[in-house]
């Protein structure tokens, strides 16, 4: 029988419209997830739509993080901006910092940070940008929980640093063999039949072993499930994980 | 004979650098004054460079206000950008939110809000946006002071939100007749020459009166005044006026 | 009898995506149309967006213009920024260059320059925006045409440059009965179903009549319609249009 | 004795200042150099400031080339942008493009390209890169000459190409073994000492040999020299280099 008993199952990428551009149908997704990770104005998001989005997820009971990127609203955080140590720093600082005060003077609380993109893909395989991104957000408060790539260096890590790490495996993005994600440039790195997405949930939470997109069967833990915003499917997928769910008994 | 017991005696724009553009000189004059109004990133500041400022302010015991303008980088927050309230609300409470918790990051305290440049005068002229304004500050913690023109009708409207004004004058500005600024784009706005400039501010301190461009002597009550970071005379206007206190047993 | 004998029947703002944000539905709308406005960069567009865009509209022997905005991507171009005028020419000028070269790169030609969104607007209404944008487009090649709203004071102006106008009248926007645009703050602003924009088209064509928003018929003669490229029902609306001036022996 | 048949002899970068954000000393340096790059509005420079840049080498008779460089205003065109071959060659198309309209539109004729920063270095040393940029400045013109990095392999590709290619060595910046430049993230990189600079482009022009950093002497032809306009010491340079060449001849 399946069981679940993380609070933050399926998680969304939100927030990200940006003035007149519109990202992702957020109305529509947010009452079905679980943790929204909210975009800091970075790589998208404008702080009109951020407090919006704080607002959707204050009302839905949805948990809240940061979801802080490289500065480049034109690449959308998707590529590596080279930056000094401090530099990377100082901006995740900045960012996570803006979502955290939006979310209290809208008297929420700011739960955990998921880094964004090319910086997320980053510091899961390099430890010294790793590090940068684990040190800026303990700073700011050292209870902030750390969520990414599950598989990777990043649960040592963070734990090390004595904070909480929540390890996160893609609804809809493939795998490679290494258990990193496929990268976009290539075919079928984004996942968009349906299906498919809430197929490969259902395989790591009941087996924890994910199918990579070399077809091996891979050992894989993880506590939350992300479906990308933008992806055209995000909803559909969204909504069938969470009939699986409450049919199994899933339910957080 | 003189006496002066406002914290707040000289303040000054900085932290307005952005990436390779350099504006202003504030590791030189941050020593000089007792109040840095430190650039939030929308018209001008990088998280690198608001960082560094907010090291070098705390490093020189200097009040931490916030500085937070129009999100416009190549109009330095000096147009008006036409914004809904609700718009205005979000981008304002943004940038306090992120310089904020970036001077608690640092172990230090924001202790007042002032407003950049067309926002600033926007406000003191217009009472819907100044309601704006002072309830997007309020919202994020109503102990936070507010900074605006001395003889605007702030002090009244951010007295009965029961949030505390602080009363400010302008060292390197010229005044219209109805103490308005002197616009930017009309000659003798900016007072270049360090002599006038602090000729400026004892006169306002013992008298309680300006003379404005066009020459009349009119009443003005201040307990900050101002130099622009990016006034080219701004060293010697802050090295002049701290004589001139030290002297007159002006320190705060 | 309808008779149809102008080139620029239908037009349509094109290329306006911005990085990974993406504006309209241009692969299916740009075999519709007869006229495309390309966007050039700083109220959306991206040089690599353009280019394909102007590729795509050569492909189907479109008609190009160029369609320059106030420098904003956040706001779309849909407010006014305030510049100076020479500002104001220079953006112009490199806009419309940019996309002139462009074009020529990949071999086509540039028909006429339409100003975005606020730019447009002002310009219908402030005699001096007018003639800054008029001789902005004149240093570039005096042979460009200028399109603009019918109607306005721009066939005047723009003659009396000694260049060639054309009026413009707009499928899915409501008219004000001075023949401004019903603006976008406004309920009702934009024509979404596409029955009622395909009528107002041909109640303009056949009677060179317009029914207000508030329900005057008002003489309006147009030799271009435009469709919003972001608007939601812009494929429908060309795909009604083209059938009509099909069966009504309208087609250019 | 020297000789000197060059019209390109010290080239300088300007027309980078961006909105209120000054960049260089223009209307100083301008009187004094051959050949202007100046900015297309991606890495620094906006058009108002172009257009003016423009305006003041076609009154000092000074040859203008354009200035291309990644997208990147806040890192000021310095770091790598990673993009695709058809993004890279748009955004290049469309910054010549612009420059070349606005130097025609005010009665001048662009001369050649030399890209900026990490693009200039990047395309030094990588030929896929370099290849891509070539293709973009030949589609638009093939009469327009690349100003390049001397003793790379630019002069070899940019000739198969059947381009004309100006080469370039650097007053300003110290030199690697392999002739490549010094990185700026290095001590040393500029050269700040007027004296300094100046000898290193005699040296250069007599002897056709550098000094690297390092201390070796390797041969090195150029027709070019760059003086960067954001190096405080830039006018100095310059005016060293005018007297230098006007005593020895070498005036072009």
């Amino acid at each position: 029988m399946l069981t679940m008993n993380t609070p933050y199952l399926i998680n969304c990428d939100v927030g990200e419209s940006y003035g007149n551009f519109s990202v992702g149908d957020d109305s529509r997704i947010i009452p079905l997830i679980h943790a929204a990770n909210i975009a800091c104005g970075m790589h998208g998001g404008d702080p009109y739509h951020i407090e919006r989005t704080i607002n959707m997820a204050l009302e839905h009971q949805v948990i809240i993080g940061a979801h802080p990127g490289y500065p480049d609203i034109q690449g959308f955080g998707r590529r590596i901006i080279p930056m000094k140590e401090e530099e990377l720093s100082s901006f995740l600082k900045y960012q996570i910092c803006a979502l955290k005060g939006l979310v209290e003077a809208n008297g929420g609380v700011l739960d955990y940070v998921k880094p964004h993109g090319a910086l997320y893909n980053h510091m899961a395989k390099n430890q010294k940008e790793a590090q940068v991104v684990i040190n800026a957000i303990k700073s700011i408060d050292p209870n902030l929980k750390i969520m990414g790539l599950a598989g990777s260096h990043l649960k040592k890590l963070v734990t090390e640093a004595k904070m909480d790490f929540i390890a996160e495996a893609f609804a809809d993005r493939a795998y490679e063999n290494d258990l990193s994600l496929r990268s976009r440039s290539l075919d079928g790195a984004l996942i968009k039949v349906p299906e498919k997405a809430i197929e490969q949930v259902i395989s790591i939470l009941k087996s924890q072993k994910v199918t990579t997109y070399a077809g091996l069967k891979i050992t894989l833990e993880a506590e939350s499930f992300c479906i990308h915003g933008d992806n055209p499917a995000a909803f559909l997928i969204a909504q069938g994980l969470n009939q699986q769910f409450k049919s199994s008994h899933f339910a957080s």
